[in-house]
């Protein structure tokens, strides 16, 4: 496997400057293992993501989603702040605990106009997914 | 067509009631219209949502498209909160302008399982869509 | 809106010459309008598509819907057969009748290097659709 | 892992028995593993499946990764022939080569109502997938 084109420290670095309304010290985001197209992120619990049910909600999985590809496209190409997402398509499996969420993301393609990759959730302490996403990122 | 089987002012007084943390005085979102299985539902634009490249946010958009779905949902089938999305498959086509987005949500089923309806986003004033959505939801 | 790249006649005659396999007299795949961006094909009725319950088959609308966005795509592009899908996701809504497959395309983007559609699938002489598909189309 | 609900012979026996048109011998698809929820299905290459630009045509892999997922369903909840697929959602990530398809299946979900997998399709002799696929079935 190629070496990341970019530490997790200098994704961190990255996403603080382009990004600092989404990613600040405090935001509950980080980045725990960054491999070439395929990183680690976690999501702290917050009682505000609870919906009724009393389960976390959707969008706070599908945000978490999206910044996985985001991380794990640096990852694999460097410092393209620009890369948009094309498309994603989530199914909610089962029903997340009040915990962090962990979410690994994995590219299965990355091209020269888009790389695909999915990304598989957990609730902290499970091994059993509560959410997998596929999605495709535009690389300007 | 059906009436509604809940108002506009019913399914904001259930939103608030339920999901206090995402729909509250000052959050936002709005219900603009309510009809059977059909609504539009408006975000109001926030320099939060920005991100890099001036555009809004990807995240930002899925969770319009899956509260419009939640509030098509409620105009179809009544009071249910834990309906609950099980897929959302969403295509991003256009770059927002910095405006307030518009969702269109129509179910295009409602059975006794499931329902499943498209949602087509806009940036208020413009008539070329910024992002469309396909989703269904388990009902409990 | 413009006028078609292509007309039916030379969408059809373009079909036969590069996939041959798949459009010949007597395939059963038909063009029955083109406009730009915006098509009607149809599936006659063979009882081969019959899948157990007496419905038809899955594949045989997915083929139906890709076939459909492809005609789309000439419609709006021109002769550009090396077009490929990229992405494409359907829901399936009711069960067909076992009778002709009707599908109606329509691109919402058609861009540089991506065009994104969606296409409506129904079964001769009802209006409640059986499957919904969005789909992206890589132009060369 | 649990055992299988059904063999690989069983199904097969099934498949043939419930949907002769597409399941028989000499059609090209054949089972060549069957765990519990976790399968491996072949499709013989044949020179009709080639599309425009030399390649195995979007359809062909759609209805090989349906089959997968219809195999991977019965080895998880037995003889269920009327499972109909709700959702497909496909990837295409390389051209194809001229060869035989293998595509893996893996359920990630087994509810009372909804059985949701994964689908990786290669051609023979290659480790770098050529399509990805998520899927839900309903369980009658």
């Amino acid at each position: 496997m190629p070496v990341p084109a970019l530490t997790a420290e200098e994704i961190a670095e990255l996403l603080h400057e382009v990004f600092p309304q989404a990613f600040y010290p405090g935001c509950g985001l980080s980045l725990e293992r960054v491999d070439y197209g395929d990183v680690r992120v976690r999501r702290a619990y917050h009682e505000d993501y609870i919906r009724p049910g009393g389960t976390i909600s959707g969008p706070t999985m599908m945000e978490l989603a999206d910044f996985a590809m985001y991380v794990a496209v640096f990852s694999a190409i460097g410092r393209q702040p620009l890369a948009v997402t094309t498309n994603l398509n989530i199914n909610f499996l089962r029903k997340p605990a009040q915990a962090d969420l962990i979410a690994d993301a994995r590219l299965m393609k990355v091209g020269k106009r888009l790389a695909v990759g999915e990304v598989t959730i957990y609730s902290e302490g499970s091994d059993q997914p509560v959410a997998h996403v596929t999605s495709t990122y535009s690389i300007p």
